[in-house]
């Protein structure tokens, strides 16, 4: 145990009626839903940038936390993966994620890097071997150095993409090495500042061509685990080209990726592009490509990505309720990519903003099985399509044009009465399992 | 000509030193731009709706304006056609776009529905062989009326499906037979209200399978006009499905269409969906499927969709110089999906506000051809992307792999500059053509 | 009983596993939270504009409800009042509110306004002798009518604050008459559409001489009420000059009216202003100016004034929480300016949207009591600042200056150490509660 | 000279229709605009934080300038010194503000930070006495150093207010030294991350006191200058206090303060605010307390404050008809509070955005005088409230009340017939200036 969370105890499961905030009230990892344990349903990943490489800055000033592992060279790179590991245990945190950056220093060329980064992932598989914690997913941070500026895969500098290219192939022999069960792409940088320097079309061949050897080099290593594309509609650039779901969806169709990549769904990238997180993930669900989810929120108030912990009951539930419609997780999971405020100084406050996170989501899955297992709301959902069903409504989606509906509807005299929608009944419905 | 317009001289060019404000001060229709004369560069229609429909209300209240033409009946509708088309004439407008609901009397059934528009398309096409005002696109209006409260083709009841299929024959019908050159589908309540009783999945096959019966449709009598979708990311609907351009690519894409169906876009559209116009404008010509615009601006400040004339030179420069970098138009124009404030009682208030949106477009465009002529933006920009010509780089887009990259990378000890992205340079460039 | 709501049984309370949509769950009149009646606490009103004059219309099509009072004369509007107080009736409501324009007939002049005002004004008050549900405030509709469409008092024609003045009196004369306890001003066009026609500074004249002819006229008359800003920032007008509830202390302060004008909080006003309802609330609280509030809440991902019911157990909490720490309500109460979708076509819909509504606002209250009872979070908050009680602290507030200051920082050294603000214990704390 | 900007010539006006991007092509200094010379008018202030201490970091990445004044001590904060006069002299700004964190180094202790402010200041003073350029402004950074993250001012712990006294008086002392002419006050940390912690009513109390000791040392000093808040809505905190004009008008009115202090009012805060530029000028216009300017713009897209330089000419010639309108500034000026991107890493960026946006300025400086000269917005504008110069209306400002008014509307049977807004020719009128 390392001196930083010394004195924090094992979080465990007390129960609803606990004041111990070092305890779980709704999270009991063997609880059974729907039959399946509570830790296998939710999957809960530990963001490892947010909560060991996050220093507390903003725009308007620098650091504010006080971290013994801050600082370069590998024996910090090693203090802080112990820090890591030991709140992952005091958490039982099945699952933990990380960029290359935020887990070994920066060296002066691409292989130093290499070297780093093989290094500090030995001594992860080292303490992996005693720990209960897999790693659920790596990723290349291509974004923070300034060589990024202008983009990995999308700029304008070939020796750019190179460079990225090789990177991600040590990140995902880093995510191989680990037993990872999927490989993130969130594109930062892939985006623009100004059109007016921009090539769309050029810099889409690009990303696409990278994706295509991700893809490739997947296969060709053999892996089995999901490679997930993470939307982003804006942030750190004025537009990123991974805008939404629906975005990806026609990106991977151009260029005939679609059945090889999934979506990695964050809270706060959803409403950053307009939509609500359920939004996102049906959209994912319906498309067929719903991998994985960032679990955040995003201050309603504030026009950035503030990667707060989720607090919204409601909403934490109809997220699930969408991920078990889906089916739920395979290889995806919940991972907490939410860092503590840059005021929230101390250890304790690390721990407890993922005691409480956990607790919210255990409390959506609850929340969204029971209106599953309730059954109404799904029965008036189909209720309201069932006249689909009629033989002569179906054919009209499968056959004839518009002049034989035309026909019908003149000759049966079609004049539609419209019913109601009963949105508060069923927001009042939702209300009852919140 | 008509009592309303009475006293409201034609508009002519006075040149930018005029103080007419009946008069145009940038907008020369016959001048020649880039070799082509101006008014077949730009193409203005005027909307039927906003000018000649539209009452004056908002959702807090109800209709300010006085017009003769207000009201049921034939009769009015003729007169509204009449001052239609005195005002195209006193405008020297080239093209006009309709919807059915705003241009005949509603009937209590879709056969009278349909007589209706078809007295009032030969009373158009009479007027039409006297008028120099040609249709740039017809459309049906699938939203106003309450049984399209929740869709048109998206409806969970079949017979509103049904009669939108009908409805779209009867508006393609007369788009034909009134020479239009385009036809439009606007889903305004394609969407949801609440995810809680929607089923995506579903919804998405309907839409899909009209549209594909409209491209057949177009394909069956032959009409060689061009389908154009119009995205919009919500408003009336909490979500509408045609969000943006990339969204709709990828809907198209999904069902096999991307190379039947056009965008025309929106500038307040693509405002609300978190985009610029030139981006919408360039996503969709960097996707091969640009097809017409509606021009107007939305109120930065508000949150729905305003509607407004445009008034910033250097956002309509930057709109068509993306315009004129895919081509210009071919079936498409400038419409102007504009209304005017509903404090904007008088009839010059319709007249000028187009003569000054006429114009704002006029001086965008010729700020545009002077950018284009003057070549340094598209200079700096293929300078920007030059390495790429390298075959060693070129190579990397076509073949090889994630490991053959780093081997180069590890093997040149690749380490990448970055270089000035320039954009403040590239503003004041624009801003002196502006 | 009028047919309208025929067959919809009164709801009572049944507790939290009742599964009857038809019944309270959490809203138990006679129950006492913090020593008070749950009816007192609350204090509910129903807004009789959207609850029975709205017809389901939005920016982009017209009415979808189907309302036998619908239509115009005294008779409609008997008909309308008949069923508002079945419905007041069905749900046990302590209270209303309405606007004059909603309630009677639009007349062919003032004089006839006036007249059908007092006529529905007698007819309500008829009603009320036998009716448990009081009037918890009146207004005067003064943005529906194109009259007021370039604003009310601050109409740069006189005529219009001429009628303003006249009506709010009758409005205000219709307040007394049924034993209202607030007037409420809600400037729905006291803005402006563009800055280029307005006079700010005439304009906030006109408003602040109406204002205190409202407080004057309440002082003359002997009514012991209270007089009631509503802020919104903007729509219908681009800007509403009572943007929020700092703004409208300026005003108030500037004209001298802060200590007899108090604010009528909306959620979804808070929201379009760029804040959280609590926010307004407790900014309202520590100016002395909380009267009551609107509750209702507004979709995150729309941009305009979606006015629906509120459905987020967190947030409605942390309303009642600051409602709670300012003393809760003396004249004010929770009023639901809230309307069903355009798709909640039927009477169902009406009754249980309240119904939902006025559980989620008691649920609500009771978590911020049980929060204020537990004591910990306000315990937390004034430890933080526990070091101003110091004297030498104290005194800061009270005497010395810049240079003694600085002298005393030099002079002891003193160079601060930042301590963790624990946002996120505190919102795990709230959770427990909600 | 320094190497830094070595081979970029000290740029000067050629007109229109030059080519040279090292030029000035509309601000001509010495050119009269309404009898007043133009540099004389928009009094340009080069900000010091932004061209010489950012680095080019963002919330998703570090620093990507290189430029040799980077780093600690006193060696480096005098080459920036030396590199900010050489811009100032290339540009022939006639001013520049500055914070004190951002021109000296930072010490251990205030007395360190007092002191090596106290030796850059004269290090300023003594390259003063041989260039051009004033002080438009000093200021405190109240917000970068970890101890400010829960604000200085209004800080739970009084030291860090001690500290901020303490600062503040160093800052003022530096100002006067330096012969400013205002003392500006933004309020970063003046918010809060979240109410949860938050005791409003103390923090506006906190807030109140610093300000009038600040105003009480102008007064013991017997400097002349102005004192300025500067208005922003959020960001970095989620809710800063001085959020805009009407807000902290407000604030002012609260604590007496209204006649002591002016707003510094920027474009980029504005929008965030919810409002546009021209709003909040002249909403301090009206209010008196218009004092300077924050020339920037902010991405309509971006939801943060984005700081880029202005390229809007109709926005930017609106801002300053406002100004002009106001009398022009007195002790205020043009301080361009806006950074180039961190993509523009050359010498020649800083100096041609700034190049850019000075003509920008220039160029909306001639368009709003020759719009005051024109003279029909003004003239348009007041006959809209004409009538209220009729004795019987301006009466109704002055004296009577509601029954009055009632009684007169009734007799003279008042029934107000709207009028045009005039909004689309006005906007015309606009567009034929820019």
């Amino acid at each position: 145990m390392t001196e930083f969370f010394k004195g924090i105890p094992k979080i465990s499961y007390e129960g609803p009626e606990s004041r111990n905030e070092f305890a779980f009230r709704h999270y009991d990892p063997d609880a059974l839903v729907m039959g399946k344990r509570m830790e296998d349903h939710l999957r809960f990943a530990v963001a490892y940038w947010h909560s060991f490489a996050y220093e507390g800055g903003d725009p308007f000033g620098g650091r504010t936390f006080d971290r013994p592992w801050f600082g370069d060279g590998m024996e910090k790179a090693k203090m802080k993966a112990d820090a890591a590991f030991d709140m992952f245990d005091i958490l039982g945190a099945p699952f933990f994620c990380f960029h290359d950056a935020d887990v070994r220093p920066e060296g002066a060329n691409f292989a130093e890097n290499k070297r780093n980064l093989e290094e500090i992932v030995e001594y992860f598989a080292q303490k992996m071997e005693s720990s209960k914690t897999k790693l659920l997913w790596g990723t290349a941070n291509l974004f923070g150095h300034r060589r990024f500026m202008a983009g990995s895969a999308t700029n304008p500098d070939p020796d750019v993409f190179a460079w990225s290219a090789a990177t991600i192939k040590t990140c995902m022999d880093a995510t191989i090495r680990l037993g990872g069960e999927n490989y993130v792409l969130w594109g930062g940088r892939e985006g623009y500042e100004t059109l007016l320097n921009t090539d769309l079309g050029k810099e889409a061949d690009q990303a696409a061509r990278m994706l295509e050897m991700v893809v490739d080099y997947k296969h060709k290593t053999g892996w089995q685990g999901t490679i997930l594309i993470e939307p982003k509609p804006q942030e750190p650039t004025k537009h990123q080209y991974d805008f939404d779901v629906g975005t990806v969806y026609g990106f991977l169709r151009r260029y005939g990726l679609e059945t090889e990549v999934k979506m990695n769904i964050e809270q706060g990238h959803a409403i950053l592009a307009g939509h609500s997180f359920e939004h996102e993930l049906a959209m994912a669900a319906s498309l067929g490509i719903l991998g994985s989810i960032d679990m955040n929120r995003n201050d309603y108030q504030s026009g950035w990505d503030t990667d707060q912990f989720p607090n919204a009951p409601h909403e934490v539930a109809l997220a699930y309720y969408e991920i078990l419609k889906a089916g739920g997780f395979t290889t995806g999971g919940t991972n907490f990519d939410a860092r503590i405020r840059r005021q929230s100084l101390d250890p304790e406050d690390l721990i407890l903003a993922h005691v409480g996170a956990m607790d919210m989501c255990a409390r959506g899955l609850k929340a969204a099985a029971a209106m599953l297992a309730d059954g109404r709301l799904e029965q008036l959902r189909a209720e309201r399509y069932a006249d689909w069903d009629r033989s002569e409504n179906a054919a009209m989606l499968r056959q004839g044009d518009l002049a034989a509906i035309e026909a019908r509807v003149l000759s049966e005299d079609i004049n539609p009465e419209p019913r109601s929608g009963r949105q508060e009944r069923l927001e009042n419905l939702v209300s009852t399992f919140v």
